[in-house]
């Protein structure tokens, strides 16, 4: 059996895009802290969502990765092989639910910068979808992590919106500093379980009528 | 290039999985009413799904079909080509998507059946998230054809719950009787555009205060 380059022969890819691989080899390396085991944001972020789904607290999948299959062979009535295919651009985030009767819409996105998260690491049809899932009354945000310091924002879409506005209708500068999430944003509690407690965050936000001045406990 | 068994050159599979390709071949002949085109039940509710979000309508998509990942190579830096892989069950229903605020989620299923829609078309993984969405306040149903009367119902998961839990713990019919949906499901009015105006019934049943004793106009 023939794996991808860089990926180890017991790291078998299950389900996992090409970027995703290699995220995965990258953060393993760079992001050992205490708190998260080793784990990468996407890993963190499955693992909750099963804790979520268990525990019956919420309904949250991350969507498959979209695949153009060109090539299938049957070598038997019952079995289908894909032997050629792509990984396509996914026209919508990685996950989507339903919390508490409203529907929830977010993508994770691992960042290795120190002083700023540069809006490349965002596709625009991603920007596109959450601002529409916003406009028809979703819950539309990213998770952004700052490896260097282990630390994990919950973002709404409004903020992301305001910068990405800016620079490409105005030429601004590409990235959101540091310093914004610092002051702007909530970071999300990590513990065991769930590993990534961003429902939590959602509560604050969303599901209480105090949410100003929010302090994650 | 070569193709899956039973899919001509001309009809390159795009992103289908091996039932998708059966039932796309299956429907093509036996599904040729004037008022669909020929269409498949699922190319008809991704055509009103692009209606809709196209006209700011509703966020709705087909999730991708999960694809287990085993080989994959890089002939170049940028190129990846996947050269084994596998189709995977998929843990959650095909279509979600946020509409008027509300979390929305259905799968569709098609049928040639004249007097019954056999339970076996289900899979209990659908059955068991429908059941677990509407628990969380969103709104679970399936879309059902009776390809023989050219006749697309909107059915809420209640009713396919009565069923599949008689069925599956009183060991009673496995089947719901085509007379229970000319009763008690509604039809999907069909168009031009929309295809089928599944969101029209939503409309009457979910948005609107005095929704007893519906008619589709």
């Amino acid at each position: 059996m023939k794996f991808p380059s860089g990926v180890k022969k017991n790291e078998t890819i299950k389900h996992a895009t090409k970027n995703e691989a290699i995220k995965s080899k990258d953060s393993k390396k760079k992001n050992l802290g205490k708190a998260n085991l080793g784990m990468n944001l996407e890993e963190m972020i499955n693992e909750s969502n099963t804790y979520y789904l268990v525990n019956d607290i919420a309904v949250i999948h991350k969507k498959p990765t979209p695949i153009q299959i060109v090539k299938v062979d049957y070598p038997s009535r019952t079995k289908a092989v894909i032997t050629e295919a792509y990984y396509k651009t996914p026209s919508t985030t990685d996950y989507n639910g339903l919390y508490k009767g409203k529907y929830i819409d977010f993508d994770a996105k691992e960042n290795h910068n120190k002083t700023a998260f540069p809006l490349a690491n965002i596709h625009p049809h991603q920007v596109n979808h959450l601002r529409m899932i916003a406009k028809h009354g979703g819950i539309a945000f990213m998770i952004i992590s700052f490896n260097q310091y282990n630390e994990f924002y919950f973002v709404p879409i409004d903020l992301i919106l305001e910068y990405w506005d800016k620079a490409y209708n105005n030429g601004e500068r590409k990235s959101i500093p540091y310093s914004i999430f610092k002051e702007n944003c909530h970071l999300i509690k990590e513990g065991y379980m769930p590993r990534l407690n961003y429902l939590k965050t959602i509560d604050e936000l969303y599901f209480n009528n105090d949410n100003k001045n929010l302090e994650i406990k």
